[in-house]
């Protein structure tokens, strides 16, 4: 191959790539611009920093030994968080954040669809499901992997289906290779019950893997349920409640085999060594963290009664984010007034959910801005 | 599913994964073991610590930002990048260690093989090629994609073997969707000059991989290749030169529509933000790194002559390890014989280089250690 002219060097690059990744779009993060004084309520981030022992543990670390590899398998971590979760470490694995590890499992537990015509179990086994709206992420990992995905609605407000509609009206595949649950889930803020998540893992045959990124900030979680059904993953991350997105640390609960499995995709040393010693010191200082939930769930809890008060329909919330119905203004308008005001939240232009905005929990000054700032745009000011 | 005894649980939790998993040797990493005085020269880390103003700078990004989301694309360190290398950060895609991007490369680039019988051109999209000895991850990654693998041997003494050669073997095929070539090769330490790396370049038709993990060690290096040539990507990392081992950074250097590809499969927030700082302090200390080039290089010379002298077989190296074969014993009591001596090197049970050990290139008082503890084996002591 020759270096040739710049067009025809460009389609020579074009045709080495695979077909399947020329139709990829990319998944698109929420933004992170750097505008002095800007209010981020945009991407669930923690207002509040990692504790002060976290930080000291980090800066400790940070000396000679960042020539060494780190631990390949995250050993003393898993070994800690088993501690955490009354199980063994062979019942974890950790990621380079949750994102990656949900990546692995649509490589370890679904096959890409061959494109011809497929029996009722081939399809099944190249089919990655999940209700819609959830983590935007899952139809991208889908598309990435080439393969099918079942995307189902949840109920107008946002609940999950009946058990018996689902199997009634057959668009739910109960034998998916993948089924991925966001609990409580994303962009809605709204929690599942432990129980009503048994119920639908109870009647699954392929592998559910139920992501709680948001759960500290909820009532309950579905962790015993990864220990209990070996079809069960439960996913969780040091990202949101722990205040270390900066880190990349995220990991995976559940049975043995289904852990080993994704090891053996995993690429070696995918854990960063200080996002292990940050992960390490987290845990050894959780009365901080817990503090700062309940200071989340308090200024939640008022900022939802404020913007209730001026007009807002807003959801119940189980996360650290609330997902509401602006008044007057459609929700795309509600994006660009706040963003003048140096407020940046989030909208989805998906039709599910196109009137809705979410806005994550900041501290309680952010909280008090936004109100000010919504009373003024209802107000044309 | 119902949760049921542990073997069926077991028996369950395994049928839920692909059968291409249960096939998967997992790669195993050179140990990390943690042995009091221990001096470790089986996985090529640097022997000196990255420089104090990088350091510094990691210290002083250990705050209140750990909360929030890295730069999900690497912006800044890829424009810092651009300028060092000559090219636009369009040019270039950061991983978490050059290992994730060579994951990325086959799933990018290659097909999954379909089990039925192919044409030669199916075959050839389907398949990972790579000269044996060269990083054993190859064949790893490929089995984990589910692709074919062509190894071709390099010639006795680890040379490339001659282009007619390969193209009257018919052994190697020139339209293979990847191909990776380890230059400076490991384990060998062998380097390959840019002219015979090119001649190879220009009768590929599929993407070649050059991967230059070891080459600020080495005389010469081939990322002008990348530059000119559409299918040409060249790989680096932070970790060994550059002693980032623990922080997870490389990159891959190559057109950009080849790094766009690439982009559209990678993790959203892939790089930590510790890491991203980290390099791009690197990037602003290179005098510190070039010093240490140079000491490793002259230790390496020094070590090299002084095992030469003991009746090793020492290969030149282009790297910050030798290959050598070992007199009296074979290379297996050797390393059982320097563990014993807490002396750590690496061996391979691959037949082509069973009778060698690979040896990192430490401190100066780590290799007069080395010479000392080869000279009592030798002498029975």
């Amino acid at each position: 191959m020759s270096s040739g002219s710049i067009s025809s060097r460009s389609g020579k690059a074009r045709s080495l790539v695979r077909p399947l990744v020329h139709k990829l779009h990319a998944y698109i993060p929420g933004e992170q611009p750097k505008i002095k004084g800007l209010i981020k309520l945009n991407t669930n981030e923690n207002p509040y920093p990692p504790s002060p022992k976290v930080l000291a543990a980090i800066k400790a670390a940070v000396d000679g030994r960042l020539r060494l590899y780190p631990n390949p398998t995250s050993q003393v971590l898993r070994e800690k968080l088993a501690k955490f979760h009354h199980c063994a470490p062979e019942n974890i694995i950790v990621g380079n954040g949750s994102d990656e590890l949900l990546a692995l499992a649509t490589r370890t537990f679904v096959e890409s669809a061959s494109g011809t015509k497929a029996s009722r179990t081939e399809t099944s086994r190249s089919t990655i499901q999940y209700f819609t709206p959830s983590y935007s992420l899952y139809p991208v990992l889908a598309a990435i992997h080439g393969a099918r995905t079942n995307a189902v609605r949840l109920t107008s407000d946002f609940r999950l289906p009946a058990l018996d509609v689902l199997k009634k009206s057959k668009a739910w595949d109960f034998s998916a290779a993948l089924t991925l649950v966001t609990t409580p889930n994303a962009p809605s803020g709204r929690g599942f019950t432990s129980d009503e998540l048994e119920l639908l893992c109870r009647k699954h045959q392929g592998v559910m893997v139920l992501d709680e990124a948001y759960v500290d900030f909820a009532e309950e979680n579905a962790l015993g349920l990864a220990l209990k059904h070996p079809h069960v993953l439960v996913a969780r991350t040091f990202s949101k409640a722990y205040s270390l997105c900066f880190q990349r640390v995220g990991y995976f609960v559940g049975h043995p085999t289904l852990i080993t499995a994704l090891d053996k995709l995993r690429d070696s040393y995918n854990v960063n060594g200080l996002g292990q010693v940050g992960a390490l010191a987290t845990l050894d200082d959780l009365p901080y963290y817990r503090a700062n939930f309940r200071r989340i769930r308090v200024t939640r809890t008022r900022l939802s009664e404020a913007l209730a008060r001026l007009g807002f329909d807003v959801l119940s919330s189980q996360t650290n984010f609330i997902f509401v119905r602006p008044p007057k203004f459609v929700a795309r308008a509600w994006l660009e007034e706040l963003r003048k005001r140096k407020i940046l939240v989030r909208w989805f232009p998906d039709p599910q959910v196109k009137d809705y905005l979410r806005i994550t929990i900041g501290t309680d000054p952010q909280a008090d801005a936004l109100i000010r700032a919504a009373g003024r745009i209802l107000n044309g000011r």
